[in-house]
């Protein structure tokens, strides 16, 4: 069997010793061994699993990165390799006991092509950078992840990052041309080209969304878009969320691919507007959100067709923006859902599932249900139009809420699965969600989840406990699903 | 290492034998064993090479699917697997004592979802099929390989297979939502989904173009498109293709993605209004094709946009197609080369490598100068708009020019990868260019490749000797081409 095999945990002793062989073969590289250092950078955004890494490598140039794999597949040290930390599920939080390779200095855009719309950049280019870098020749970088001013394009490789204008334009596996990378015996490996087509088997939408399990990117050549001359978006109010959701599948079904297609419930929707006072509809129980980008006739056009289908499907009130304010205003309005919520409770937990678009009356009513049953209230926000959810369920840690937030969000998934959907659309598996992969993908898939994991990395040291579960885990969640093992945890729960 | 052990050949005896045992465990299916019909099934469409299958079978069901491939697991034989048998390398040819797994009785459309704007079809369905079942609802599958009325899905898959249209609307790849297949052990594997994004590892792409070396497909889900309301197509005649070749990168640098934009040079031109008396520009060197689909008024638009940028880059003469019979003329053209080409020679010899659009030109010099140093004709036709290109090599087999032939084509296809582009576009790799995946990838990318193969088919059974060389193979590639084995090939050569 290619699954990695059980580690113990290392005791002071054997840190210290392992610490000291590093710093003798890594000389003359940043490398981080004091406690102190080590504590900021015990987690990446989720910061309820925390694990100091053994140590942090901070390499500056390639041959580094491959001293610094080489090294620790001698030592059998696993590795996590480290984007921004912007990550919300545990992807970029080291393995125990494991060394934490950072990115961080990989931070150089080495060249904008305009004629052949590409850029190539280091891994620890922030996401934005690219966009900027790109500007001054009318062109931009179309993945947009909410964190983009922070987030790095080595981060957004290794999660497949989507954002607000992925429906459109495409999440990063559709954005990204070409990657260099170290595996870790220290070889190079290139995927994917400027060519078409790639013959040989298609290895790079298998390394993008692959949360650092097969090699350390280096190197990567992303495409680059024309700016579109306008864009406009319409802002539309619904009576509830099923209508709203009717008229995203109508939009759709007339043959338009908005820009963006986002959704907002009554609660979000207000928890923005108290937040940011960004006039946003107060009294709407659902709001649509649609933009349309291109020529300005086309968008003339295409915002008129759109206003017809959402009074049609029975929206209550449209607003169009006027300008670039206004529309910027609305997007930071929807971008700021979760700092907003920040308000309504101590703590919240954000969902990620994806669910064909046709099913999102259907989910809303099972999520209402979850809410009732675990007594915690769940503001709603979709990617409409690729049928990418974000329930944020709110509840205190303190109060210890926490394990049925937790049962909350894992229903959650396990429904997006039965409803044809995935358990991530673009924030990854990583630790959080290693047990929805139980729900997602049966015995036969999982097994070649390793089998490739073991033709990159045989020694199963790269980001290890992360993505796939072991069977054993597996096993432990259908007992827990199957045999009524979450009806014995909260026996006070009325649904049950 | 997880390269296949060699195989030594069975005799008559062996053969029989096996062929006894297959008959008794695979009771109740279709199993042809006899000389004559076997002999049907002894290549593809690449027919320099060919190889009685050991059997055939016709499974009509996914359980007796998994019954040929566990029993064939279990004996150790040797499995391809074969849709129509329109392939142009090899890949649907039978491995030596092998089993031919026919798949022409899936031939069943299980589904038109014309609100999810799907296809679900069994593998054995025909490419255009597809498409004729869509357009009562105003759908159609867009990818449109040249032998589309032949084809069948189950091969589009295997190869990745684009057409006219695919700058516009994608190759297979990219209109394949789901695939469901029986690996080698008998399992069943479901890879894809109608969500927008996949968790796990993204597997769909890894074997889509796969050419059957994990895993036989029973079911797909094809992605339909709206059909466009209406198309138009221009003919720019050009004095040299240079000029056409700047043209094409000039359509494309003012963003304008056509629906086709395809090349042809005077010789072909020549040939195929020879042929067809298409009413073709006899004077022109070289011709350029370009489509725009869409909305009338878009079109309409668009059309003229193409006119300016055509005439500005030196057209000697454009004419637009004004009806549909004239559009649908100017593609049976288009289409025509090949067939239209067997009047210039009694052999030709296709390549299909892809290069950066801007290359193109200096591809073109390159292929002339290989022209005079194998003397022999090679007329051009391109996909221009994705770079990929189908340089027709003219020779006669009786003659014995076929080795010229074939070192000119493995110089194209070395050419290719050097300029940043890929030995193969559309055709796959199959026993033909085998050689050619040792210039275009290095011993990692080889090693990981074996590697994930073993992940489907630890036994090395399916498909073994396709698509991926052994290492001694690669080897004996770098002596030859490094070595100066070409020269020593073909001492009376004048360019040596």
């Amino acid at each position: 069997m290619q699954e990695p095999a059980p580690q113990t945990a290392l005791n002071a002793e054997q840190r210290a010793m392992l610490q000291e062989i590093l710093r003798g073969a890594l000389d003359g590289m940043t490398l981080l061994t004091a406690e102190n250092e080590l504590k900021a950078y015990e987690c990446d955004a989720l910061t309820v699993f925390t694990r100091p890494p053994l140590a942090v490598a901070l390499p500056e140039t390639e041959a580094q990165v491959q001293a610094v794999l080489q090294t620790c597949s001698g030592l059998g040290i696993p590795v996590t390799v480290r984007g921004a930390g912007t990550g919300l599920t545990g992807s970029g939080t080291a393995t125990p006991d494991g060394l934490l390779l950072a990115m961080a200095r990989f931070n150089r855009i080495l060249k904008i092509d305009p004629q052949a719309r590409t850029a190539t950049v280091e891994p620890g280019v922030r996401n934005q950078a690219v966009s900027d870098a790109a500007a001054p020749y009318g062109l931009f970088y179309a993945p947009d992840p909410s964190s983009q001013l922070a987030c790095t394009i080595g981060g957004n490789i290794a999660q497949n990052a989507g954002g607000l204008h992925c429906l459109k334009y495409g999440l990063t596996t559709h954005n990204v041309l070409k990657i260099r990378a170290v595996l870790m015996d220290g070889g190079i490996i290139e995927l994917g080209g400027e060519a078409y087509d790639a013959p040989g088997l298609d290895l790079l939408p298998l390394f993008i969304g692959s949360e650092g399990m097969f090699a350390a990117v280096t190197e990567v050549v992303l495409k680059l878009l024309p700016k579109p001359q306008t864009a406009q978006v319409i802002q539309a109010s619904f009576a509830d969320m099923g209508k709203a959701g009717r008229a995203v599948a109508d939009i759709i079904a007339e043959g338009i691919i908005p820009a963006g297609l986002e959704m907002m419930d009554g609660a979000s929707t207000r928890a923005v507007d108290d937040y940011l006072h960004a006039g946003f509809d107060r009294e709407a129980e659902a709001l649509l959100l649609c933009e349309s980008d291109g020529m300005a006739e086309e968008v003339e056009a295409e915002i008129g067709k759109i206003r017809h289908i959402l009074t049609r499907a029975g929206a209550t009130s449209l607003k169009v923006s006027r300008n670039e304010i206004e529309r910027t205003a609305i997007w930071a309005g929807r971008k700021s859902v979760f700092p907003a919520a920040a308000r309504l409770a101590p703590d919240s937990y954000c969902m990620d599932g994806t669910i064909p678009r046709r099913k999102i009356g259907e989910m809303l009513d099972f999520t209402d249900g979850l809410s009732k049953k675990y007594r915690l209230q769940c503001i709603n926000v979709f990617h409409a139009g690729d049928g990418n959810m974000h329930p944020l369920i709110l509840f205190d840690n303190q109060a210890g809420e926490w394990p049925r937030a937790e049962a909350f969000g894992a229903e959650i998934l396990r429904r997006c699965v039965q409803l044809g959907g995935t358990i991530t659309g673009e924030h990854g598996v990583g630790l959080e969600k290693i047990d929805g992969m139980c729900a997602q993908f049966g015995e036969g898939e999982r097994a070649a989840f390793w089998g490739i994991k073991a033709a990159f990395d045989p020694e199963m040291l790269l980001n290890r406990d992360k993505k796939l579960p072991l069977k054993t885990r597996c096993a432990e969640y259908a007992r827990t699903f199957d045999g009524g093992g979450i009806a014995a945890k909260f026996p006070d729960l009325e649904y049950f």
